[in-house]
């Protein structure tokens, strides 16, 4: 019975037309290429990392799409148990008409080359958003991207800040700051006014967002502008080799000065909770942050205090985090529980976690779902893969447990999956 | 089969009389009055002002019930989701003889006034007794309660001790002891009499526990006497000015004088773990208090291992913690779980961790629910939720999983829910 | 449905020959001669301990055998809803002929004397091996171990290495560090010495794991030869009284040579990752220790990058840091999830542990379980609740919610039963 019932209700939500609320979309080159674009993804470079595949053989340099992809398919076996995995099966068969359940040396060439063939139609990327029924997908821009020569509807700018807040250390994020503002940044005024160039120039290009991911030490404070002041002159001044004290101090006012150009600028601003980076340096390229799940969103009390006019949909790395932002979307006005993210976007963790949301967050104030890719072809396999398990949770939770009718089911997986992104981000209605 | 299964253990688990062992009823007037006194509970307070209701026309002085009832009424759609809405509507059903699924604009008048009938019924509070099936509640009171003109065979008192602990600093606490014991506490000694006269009040009058909310960095440690005595001096004499360590010294001390109380007594003392008061100033009255989870009941080993003969109904805040109250439970004999408290009194978490506590935990040492209800409405619905998250996993994990026969999981129930709050906390037998 | 599906997978799982990667059984007296053997085991000491029965009466010295038996039989009515009485009576059901659903006055007698004598058989603990379907099982054996008189390739040695990272202070261990190697420990290069000898013997005696178990707090780091020399000059002088951090760096000096041996004999360290010791000193035996569930495995972060060449099959003893072993596990080739250990044992954490590894970790990087048992009886019914638990993932989570074959299924429960042990740790192939 349940299954039965939650093929309808996943049927019904699979119908709906969506916008993508967070992606690293290249919205000059949104799709791939070839199948080295796909199963270049770090999920798959890293698990066969993982599982015993060199990084040399990996990341040689110079070696060809088929080469690349031709090694990778021989060490995809160990992998072929995971939900990583079956997003490319899944992906394949319905976007490249692949029948087959998995890829492997007996097929693997002439689904590359079927793919190169589709892949290069004039049309390809407007037929992966037809079937993938997307209509828009935000995106995450460095600070200085000048967001030309692209429909800015459909490709939605997000303002990225982490390279403002963290790494203000490196000269070259103070030139790029010089070349995308024509304001240097000497110290607390000029940093001001850079910032606000950047919102007055992301928001006239239609952003929807201003988005950064966080360390799980990160707690954000106000610092006074005297303090901020001495501390912006050191860490422009002597770079990594600044104390910690001062680049703490020039982190939080960058990060408290965003904040207000958020609120300025009526822009979310998507917090990315809990994430170090670099903790396995010997990893592939994207394959090498890891996490402390001790965090706690009580690091976010002054910021979600002194901002009420800001909404701040959040993302928690690990799931054990995911009960203190139920219960912070629950409470303060201005939180908004966003997506699955990253090592939590898997199905145990996501049936946990839309479970506790759905049944106690307000239904205005939680994102079902982003898909966090950087390639087109993935939104279909990951909207698909969460819309199961919101359909199971619907019908266990809400039509068998709570007796909910099927309709109403319905009507609450739609609201996450589509009417809060366009209510929160102010997109698409 | 699971769902008829689980229905028919439902049925004979909802046909047991209960005593609610945690309860913030005010004996002189258990129930409501109107609606408002239902929907002025925090949860829908809360929930309405996160979904975007303003402070200020929820909690507007001197508007009538009807004026704050309908205020709310029209704000309760973003919460339709909710569990604690799904409270208000099983509640208005059973109680009250609602006979829609939704309360809109269309019909709370109507509910409204008939509520309002009903209420103001001579026998209103028993009929809530009778239909709810519960013959006693435990209270939350005051420590200068005088515990008079009740019938506390069924309000039965508790004394609640976080001003004790806590708030020693406030000169109001001091005036209000020697209000209740005819002690002026200057030192050591005298608030060791004070304290021995408020057990002798309460023990006198039928009270069955002692009981303390406590933020993540409580960590009870035994001081001298030495000690205390120079921290109590500056507490009672700086109030909120006292340095942090000698408010700290003062707590531990007053917390280790409760537990020796308990001792002599033979009270339990309920732990309720994990809560951060005010971490959001600008909520609504009891929707303000948040959480860090990470905390340990490894910061009570001493308490634990000093006071073998008190039992210790502990509580925590949040699901991260349940597994080490599973296994403090399994070693230390005086360690009993208790309830499902407040952010974690949702189905989702409730299952996880009534699962894992019925499956490891001595079946004597785990008191299945409480309500932590100020209006003897709420009884109904929350236990009513309990019982089915009880039901589903007695069901699964027991009878399906494990073999084991309808028969001996509704004992198991039966006993988490009824038989255990008898013979841990000394009542009803 | 699902129930017969996954009695179809049991059913399949339940017919492969193990190696039991992980027990403390003793090589020369490996399996029970009564059933004080069994009910001695900490599991029901202490479970019987914290429902009530005095410590005196289960450890009086002189008791015999039967009158152990029969006190604890009375007081394991308060557990009989436990999974680990579950154990108990599987195991008396299918090896010792036992028929009924519980033991209790009436019966525990007849059972008491029927076992002793079936375990007197001489061919017992081979009639265990055989019906447990095992073929081999690894021992946990102290570095002074002589590691004689037994069939190595059966009783698989393990170089348990607590006592020296953490007990080097104890002037029993360098005598007995003495013994085994006739190296002296007097400084960094006779350190050095003594425990390459540990790792020639182990391996000259078909070790195949070197292993530990580690407090929460335990931070494994690389100190220089020069720090190392000091701090444990200090320790060998003040054994007790030695600096917390001399105590910490000479800690810190073993488990990097350890590692380093590990790295030079290609032995896979297995780093058991939480536990507390003592933290109820009044327990039982063996019922004393608990744990802190605020741990990450960022602390391991040198450590991993360190030894790249070095398998570390790593057990975490809180569900909560679960998802940090899957991460972990995903992106570091040589993190491998080890079983299901201790307070994590339990069927609602295995559940959601195991679903989460099978779905996001390489197939190849899991080892699904170990019994952890002392006396040979307990494989038999702890592996066949893990057996029945992965059987209902691979059912639920695989076959109906991916739409796996069964055979698919098979495979991989078969992979993360046998197939690992035999690859991770060469043995049985």
């Amino acid at each position: 019975m349940s299954v039965e019932l939650r093929n309808r209700l996943f049927e019904q939500l699979d119908q709906l037309v969506l916008i993508d609320p967070h992606t690293h979309i290249n919205a000059l080159d949104p799709s791939s290429h070839t199948l080295a674009d796909i199963l270049g993804y770090h999920y798959y470079t890293e698990l066969a990392h993982s599982a015993g595949m060199p990084k040399e053989s990996i990341e040689e340099e110079g070696i060809s799409p088929k080469e690349k992809v031709g090694r990778l398919i021989e060490n995809l076996g160990p992998i072929n148990n995971t939900i990583q995995y079956s997003w490319f099966i899944e992906m394949a068969q319905k976007l490249l008409g692949f029948e087959g359940d998995a890829v492997d040396s007996s097929n693997w060439e002439t689904l590359f080359d079927s793919a190169e063939e589709k892949m290069a139609a004039d049309d390809w990327t407007e037929t992966v958003f037809r079937e993938s029924r997307l209509e828009g997908v935000f995106l995450t821009n460095d600070f200085d991207d000048p967001l030309e020569d692209f429909d800015t509807t459909k490709y939605i700018p997000c303002l990225r800040t982490d390279d403002l807040v963290f790494h203000l250390t490196d000269p070259r994020t103070k030139v790029r700051l010089y070349e995308a503002t024509d304001v240097e940044v000497t110290n607390v005024a000029s940093a001001r006014q850079a910032i606000g160039k950047l919102f007055d120039h992301f928001t006239s290009k239609n952003a929807k967002a201003c988005a950064i991911s966080l360390p799980p030490c990160f707690a954000p404070a106000k610092v006074s502008d005297a303090r901020a002041e001495t501390a912006l002159a050191r860490v422009l001044t002597s770079g990594e080799d600044a104390d910690e004290a001062d680049r703490r101090a020039t982190s939080n006012f960058i990060f408290w000065t965003l904040a207000e150009n958020c609120q300025q600028h009526k822009l979310p601003f998507d917090l990315m909770i809990g994430v170090n980076r670099k903790v396995f340096p010997a990893g592939v390229y994207q394959g090498q942050d890891l996490y402390d799940s001790r965090v706690s969103l009580i690091q976010y009390q002054q910021l979600f205090n002194a901002f009420p006019d800001v909404t701040f949909p959040v993302s928690v790395l690990a799931s054990v985090t995911n009960q203190e932002l139920v219960s912070y979307s629950w409470i303060f006005p201005n939180v908004v529980a966003n997506g699955h993210w990253w090592y939590s976007n898997t199905p145990t963790y996501i049936q946990q976690d839309c479970a506790a949301r759905l049944e106690a967050i307000p239904r205005t104030k939680q994102v079902g779902y982003y898909s966090d890719m950087y390639k087109m072809e993935f939104a279909l396999p990951k909207f698909a893969m969460y819309k199961r398990i919101l359909a199971k949770v619907l019908a266990e939770n809400f039509v068998i447990d709570r007796n909910w009718t099927e309709e109403a089911a319905v009507e609450l997986g739609t609201q996450v999956l589509r009417g809060n992104v366009e209510t929160i981000f102010n997109v698409g209605q």
